[in-house]
């Protein structure tokens, strides 16, 4: 994509009342825009980096057996009444709205209960099960404050995935299954070393339930961690006995962190099935309840971490897999037209090769190019001016570590899809 | 995809509550959920035929310089006070909702406002012109009456893309390559031949607006067509004398048919800039106010429309461009070993050639399977039976005539990779 077609500006100061530094970095550089408090929009270089983000996630989750639907976000009262989930009273997260006949609807915060009385047309006999449902959709939350930038939202994209199980032993093998997903998924996007899987209280239906915590300072959660076992657990089970016997973890041993929650996964058993009517035939003709998971990731949260986590003094820094682009191809200001040219050609074969590129052709000074292409964090700069045109290769600048190299075209197209 | 993973089951009957032709076949196929009137869920079947709809228009959008963003469905009412379009009164459509703290927000039912106030951060200069931002995003309208199945919905997801032009010249030549591109795109969905561009009427800033209009029996409107020239007028312009004279139609010429709109393109000029202070300096240092248009297509509704019209009455019949597989490999039940080795054999090869298959592995009668086949409406069958193993050859039926072929795997791949 030429630079010169991308609309946004970046900008040298994040607005006043944005007080997160995922927020103030991805606003400056023109990846999200700001709706109002809570409500963000998402501008064509955050899009892009979103949509990796989904990618990365909807690929682990096709791998364990995930099947991709898409929910409505309009909630009808009825399905919820059943499960004791619609009064405010019970739910503080609602956002309620109102046909014109005046019968209330809701902005599902969840979807546990639509999905669960919709698997009842789908599911009768043992033969049906396992199924493990999962989708992309917009979650509305009536936070009383939103903060944290694109942490904590009152609008936001969240993968849910459903498990629907014949009984325990089937819904733990997936369970596990999709604990390691969900450890694949942060390590591929860059958070693997500083996310721990965390013990965290049950519910009603099975003993702990489990977050993806990323140790963070600009967390709400605190963790305590075993580094030695990569596990932790939450505040909630920290002084609970029964879990150092469960996990065999140590309370000396632990060291406390401020966290994020990047992801969770709970054990729901039986609690939705029974309530909306979701049974099946076993074997023996027997009418049983479905057994029940739920998984959740919010893809936006995610990269807001990787923001605030990944980035240096000079702006974002993003990992190769869930950059808007692969390479920044800056070029610099020149009278000779050979530059250009180079440019264009340079551009041309990376993008014919299938790489992503970004390519700055505007006119623009090259100390403003630069300081807007570190802003952005695509991972390599790839720079074209008349110094790399005489010397006939171009300076491959790394954003992570600063790492420069001179390459031909020839040897960064075979570096970059080596 | 293996079929028996696809947890949805096919329905011999519609629901009753049901009267739509679409909605029947698309919930008899299990491509779609109701969930309530006018709030449809997307099953997987249902979604990979919808996403293939967005890429055919995504690709359309690109190629005439759109960029792609996503803007929230919350909708702050400060916004839309400055354009009027706040107040119920002079907006019929909003679902409106509410903060803890009781502040009022809206659920988005466009977008020209909260995108025209984003691009006053984004544009200033003349230089910054033309800007073309377009999204699939949610769309909540507070219908009064729901009908039609997918054709209007209270929850929808909607192309719409604004552009900001300097002046009427510049965007005169972009409504104009977008009239072209939404042809493209209802040519590549199969719906070339019955949609026509139709003039309506053009609101404050133009005289006329243009719609896309699929001849439908199923279809809310009206349009007079002239078959020749392909065009046609909406019954808002039919009696006015003026707009045979812009368009040199002769009004006995033309005949009546019901219809759909699928996609419609509007001339905005000033009205939205002016309210909402964008505007841009000139060459000479000069304030101006942008000029803008909105172009709009409803890609469930298009995926709708194509259900209503090219199905049959055995059921679904999609085009290659949007189907959710390719080929729909069904395998007949043997009690010969080979008859599962050779499916999964094809099955690999065919998924390796990168071709998209749902593979019928389910044990059934064959009745059965040809029939769910029919219904889903995938372009090519191949049937792989005891039969088809001693000739050889696998049985291919185009979905669409009929037509009947026997081919090798190599004569198959070499077939659908041509």
């Amino acid at each position: 994509m030429k630079q010169s077609h991308l609309f946004t500006k970046t900008r040298r100061e994040a607005p006043k009342d944005e007080v997160s530094k995922n927020a103030q970095l991805l606003i400056r550089a023109g990846y999200i825009h700001k709706e109002m408090a809570g409500v963000y929009d998402f501008l064509p270089l955050g899009l892009r980096t979103f949509e990796k983000v989904l990618n990365v996630i909807r690929e682990e989750m096709n791998k364990i057996g995930g099947v991709e639907l898409h929910l409505s976000a309009l909630q009808n009262p009825e399905t919820w009444a059943k499960t004791d989930r619609w009064s405010d009273e019970n739910v503080d997260a609602w956002f309620k709205t109102k046909l014109k006949n005046g019968a209330e609807l809701g902005l599902g915060f969840t979807h546990e209960e639509p999905l669960t009385a919709l698997m009842t047309e789908q599911i009768s006999s043992y033969k049906d099960l396992p199924v493990y449902a999962y989708q992309f959709q917009s979650k509305f939350r009536n936070e009383e404050r939103a903060k944290s930038g694109l942490m904590r939202t009152r609008e936001f994209v969240m993968k849910d995935l459903y498990s629907f199980s014949k009984d325990e032993a089937e819904h733990t093998k997936f369970y596990e299954q999709s604990s390691d997903a969900y450890g694949r998924v942060f390590e591929r996007v860059g958070l693997g070393d500083t996310t721990f899987k965390t013990f965290a209280s049950g519910g009603s239906f099975s003993k702990y339930s489990h977050e993806f915590q990323t140790v963070c300072d600009a967390g709400e959660d605190t963790i305590y961690i075993d580094d030695e076992r990569k596990l932790a657990l939450n505040k909630e089970v920290y002084d609970d006995p029964q879990v150092y016997e469960a996990t065999g973890l140590v309370k000396e041993n632990l060291r406390e962190a401020k966290s994020v929650e990047v992801g969770n996964i709970f054990t729901l058993g039986t609690r939705f099935s029974e309530a909306l009517g979701l049974s099946y035939k076993n074997e023996a003709g027997e009418s049983v309840p479905v057994f029940m998971g739920s998984y959740g990731i919010g893809p936006a949260r995610l990269m807001a971490v990787v923001a605030e986590l990944l980035s240096d003094d000079k702006g974002l820094v993003w990992p190769e897999s869930i950059a808007p682009f692969r390479v920044h191809l800056v070029e610099l200001p020149s009278d000779n037209e050979e530059v250009s040219k180079e440019a264009a050609e340079l551009y041309r074969e990376l993008t014919e090769a299938g790489i992503e590129v970004l390519w700055d052709d505007r006119e623009a000074r090259a100390g403003e190019k630069f300081a807007d292409s570190d802003l952005f964090g695509i991972p390599l700069r790839v720079v074209v001016s008349e110094k790399t045109l005489a010397a006939g290769k171009f300076e491959c600048v790394e954003r992570a570590s600063g790492h420069t190299t001179h390459k031909s075209i020839s040897e960064l197209i075979g570096h970059l899809t080596a």
